[in-house]
């Protein structure tokens, strides 16, 4: 079977969510140096709101549920951003949220996803032990359980990003996505290759968490014995057939890219651009800098910075040091 | 005498720098709650090349020198963004560098510079004693000095981006820009009221160094016998009597902000847009929140984000210490 949507589903979904998500930017493009291929441009979803793409599926999945059901709530788990992109969307429209994370999640995580009044529980190691809590909370109690990519809807969401980048730059002939449970390459390749033939599709996970690469080689989905990346949000053990599927369909290629790459990398985003990302928003630069993916015989290339939660917090230690220091000398 | 330039001095620096520098963009609107006003929008010239509005003046200056005079160098002084930006053009120009720099700069500063191949000086206290130094030194090499905000040229530099602004917002009626030296809020207000009179300008600075906010209420640039401030980019002991002309002639307000509210602020565009920014980069924002700033009355308010340089060296250090944990445990 194909899991592709209607074309109409995506645009759709865009009208759908269009006052609660916004359309981020291109970075102006001029590099500061020739390392990068000159027509290379970044779009940055690190600007979307809560800082991934994230809602644009979240929204698209509460939006279509009834009043009755929005009051009754929502389950969820997630390693980090749709997390936060639930508790977030559940506060916009006035639905309640319980949010199963990992023990492991860092405070800043947490803190997030309290901040829009979800209800938190911890459990397990990973997200693949939060997500088999969460889903027989959900079951048990009878409550819709929003899976962070392994459904139509949050496919539909996050391939509202493949439109907005045909209007970004209509002449588009590759886009860099990266791959954690494939939600975001599936959704924005169908609706890319189905608008646009032609469009080159590179995927790029982390070499301790290439789950989808695995499943497309054996043919289904594999369950990797052990993740281990920075990239916790590019680390879910195991995709979906959904993803896998279309994943297998339309993307033209996956590359992996390694921990110290992706460092690498968000220094790089930050001498370039001054955007500061997480890991997994600097794996697609990961993947050109380290030639992994080219881009050469591509006229209008576009790398997609997924998300930007990057831990900050010693950021606002540092400057809060700085100016007790300059204030009591 | 008036300081101001003809209208056609600003095209004609904008022409001239278009291939060296970006168009940066306008981050889209939708703030996560309604705390700020829905209407304002943030132009990010922190995503500028070098990470701050900088090398607009920089490149205005060193593109009209001829190539014999390109050839012999040139000598500046900063507390940091000036500095990199001299560094950065020289490179890009081929043009040798000397940057004078105080000696307390960071290393992350001190490296920035270091990194486009400027040789650096470290002299003195603050800016201004390595402006002493460096002007001393230019002098007895007659070699050209490029002031961060007293000239004609860098005047004409940073007012290109009012000229952008009113391309961006054509509606614009009220623009809030943080005051150092004053040759940012000097160039665009003589630019903006020039081409739109009735635009709002409210200017903003630290408590601690409130040299613009003296000299206006006095008549006459005046020296602070001390400055107090983290916003290290905000912080000449002096501003100029040309910037001060300007600034008197066309600024409608001057607010001040202290440390604090600059560094929440700073928290409050990373939780909002996912922005690391300086606290010079964060004043406006400061200014809106404590209400010192008020936009209520204004229909398109611009708030100018002009420098994004912060200290993320604690960033790279913690992500690197996770890596190398999970990857030797």
């Amino acid at each position: 079977m194909t899991y592709s949507l209607p074309l109409a589903a995506y645009q759709a979904a865009r009208e759908r969510i269009r006052p609660y998500v916004r359309r981020t930017p291109i970075a102006p493009a001029l590099s500061l140096t020739d390392e990068m291929p000159s027509q290379l441009r970044l779009k940055l979803e690190n600007l979307q709101v809560v800082g991934s793409f994230k809602p644009r599926g979240v929204f698209n999945t509460l939006l279509q549920r009834t009043p009755e059901e929005r009051a009754r709530g929502v389950v969820t788990a997630s390693g980090g951003n749709h997390g936060v992109a639930v508790a977030y969307a559940a506060w916009r429209l006035g639905v309640p949220a319980l949010v199963y994370l990992p023990a492991t999640a860092s405070d800043d995580r947490v803190g997030r996803v309290r901040a829009w009044g979800a209800q938190v529980v911890q459990q397990g190691h990973n997200w693949d032990d939060a997500h088999t809590a969460a889903s027989a909370y959900a079951a048990a109690h009878q409550l819709p359980y929003i899976h962070p990519f392994d459904a139509e809807e949050t496919l539909a969401g996050q391939g509202t990003l493949g439109l907005e980048l045909l209007d970004d730059c209509p002449e588009i002939d590759c886009v860099i996505i990266a791959i954690g449970g494939g939600g975001l390459i599936a959704g924005m390749a169908d609706a890319l290759k189905q608008s646009k033939p032609d469009v080159r599709i590179v995927g790029v996970e982390p070499v301790g968490a290439a789950s989808m690469q695995m499943a497309i080689n054996a043919g289904r989905v594999v369950e990797l014995p052990v993740v281990r990346t920075i990239a916790d949000t590019l680390a879910p053990r195991a995709v979906a057939e959904r993803t896998r599927a279309l994943t297998a369909q339309y993307v033209d290629e996956i590359v992996l890219v390694d921990d110290a790459d992706m460092i690498d990398s968000m220094q790089w985003l930050w001498l370039h651009y001054n955007q500061l990302v997480e890991p997994s928003g600097a794996a697609v630069i990961a993947a050109l800098r380290t030639a992994k993916a080219s881009v050469s015989s591509c006229q209008q290339p576009v790398a997609l910075i997924c998300g930007g939660n990057a831990d900050a917090a010693p950021v606002w230690s540092r400057y809060s040091e700085r100016a007790a220091s300059l204030h009591n000398s």
